[in-house]
């Protein structure tokens, strides 16, 4: 039994997403979420960069006395999960091995679509570690990088939203996948529309909700869940435009995001 | 006469549409270009942050040696020029005024449309300018965030671009607008498009162009125009990830990218 929060950080607000199954699936932890909004997006930074800023995240909540932190960036996964593990003795998850263990075990024809940020398609995190859960995956990833903006526009159910999800998963319907994953933080809000276009028979895997089923997994086994059945404290911070988040916000998390501090980018 | 390059900045790759027109208008002056990919997109930084960055990106330039400084971002002209003009003893230019003075003089209704980045189109900065010059002018300022990630793709010629740019713009043809301003840096590169559904009454004004032009003026007025008739040296500098710079650049120059460096942030 530990009261303590969990940390959850992510390069915006994109994992907010994975926040909110934390919420439905461990609805007694206290959470606390930072968004790095001053320095978003971390796709398009260097390795050297996305460790650096990773590690600023983590020390952050670090600070905060939190007891387990979740990497909700799939850029930040791919490329600093075992730099955090190293630097830090609490539990450090990520949101790629939880996606991609479900990715695997859900195809039955062993084709799987990955789609995500250029960053984290090119970085082939997914690819790979599908393929050590399934040897003889035959794995394709695509970019999508218009679907973060048309998310953040509110245009998820638009015709712009459709045709563009039909320009980008064509090649992956052609390859006749049974599964895709929902490689970017955003992209659980478009699950709709992609369902629409890659029809019925394709399993949607979104990593946000893996992860969430692993951290209460793992704070059972470290024995350090939050027995205190009461109402959990929720706390943000974010390193510049608080405003723009809150606004936003309510769209990826389905509540109001009450207690929001901005901290500035050189304290971290 | 001053063979000392022109300074450009931006906050990443758009500013090249200036730097392009500078080229074709002022064809004998060396150009130094820097764009601060590290830290894209400023359009959702708060002011003093604006600021800051801005003034680190001038300075940066004037240690080149640099005798004008163009701010080819539309954020970082409309919030941090005037603030940049006290600290430097050059002239230093910004893409706002051009454009808004254009915009004032060619629209015969008065009806103005200006379309930029949430955070440009905000700050009001085209619209208050606009204002000034023509008093009794009505400005519509639409946000396209779409637009850009558009661009980035090479997908300007597409059926998603034409759809969203029928809903981006569908209100600014109801007000009946005569003159649009394309004000973000990548938007010259959608003209096209954008021409295709405002319909042929309406003039476009691309602040790039009338940026060049008026800063051959000045120049001239200050009699620093480089009377050296060779070939000019093109400079580029980027923050991070220069091979996606390079890559993308092409399409914004319509020239190859020679000269390349990275700059480490901390150096600026």
């Amino acid at each position: 039994m530990d009261n303590r929060p969990i940390g959850i950080f992510d390069s915006g607000i994109g994992g907010l997403t994975v926040m909110r199954e934390i919420m439905e699936q461990l609805p007694y932890e206290n959470l606390i979420y930072f968004g790095d909004t001053a320095r978003i997006p971390y796709g398009s930074r260097s390795e050297q960069t996305i460790k650096k800023y990773s590690y600023q995240c983590a020390s952050f909540l670090k600070s905060k006395n939190v007891k387990a932190i979740v990497i909700a960036c799939n850029t930040a996964s791919s490329i600093a999960l075992d730099h955090l593990k190293n630097q830090f003795d609490i539990p450090v998850i990520g949101v790629i091995e939880p996606g991609a263990r479900s990715a695997a075990s859900v195809t039955k024809n062993g084709h799987i679509g990955v789609i995500g940020t250029t960053a984290t398609i090119n970085s082939s995190a997914y690819q790979e570690r599908i393929m050590e859960f399934k040897h003889d995956a035959e794995v394709i990833g695509i970019p999508c990088p218009l679907f973060v903006p048309i998310v953040e526009e509110g245009w998820e159910y638009s015709n712009v939203a459709e045709l563009t999800a039909e320009k980008y998963l064509a090649e992956l319907i052609e390859h006749d996948i049974d599964a895709l994953v929902l490689g970017c933080t955003h992209y659980p809000i478009l699950r709709y529309t992609i369902k629409k276009v890659v029809g019925p028979y394709v399993k949607l895997v979104n990593p946000a909700f893996e992860t969430a089923k692993d951290l209460k997994k793992i704070l059972g086994e470290f024995s350090i869940l939050n027995e205190n059945f009461e109402l959990p404290k929720y706390e943000y911070f974010v390193s510049d435009a608080p405003e723009r988040f809150r606004r936003l916000g309510g769209n990826f998390l389905k509540k109001e995001i009450d207690i929001l501090s901005e901290i500035a980018i050189d304290n971290l």
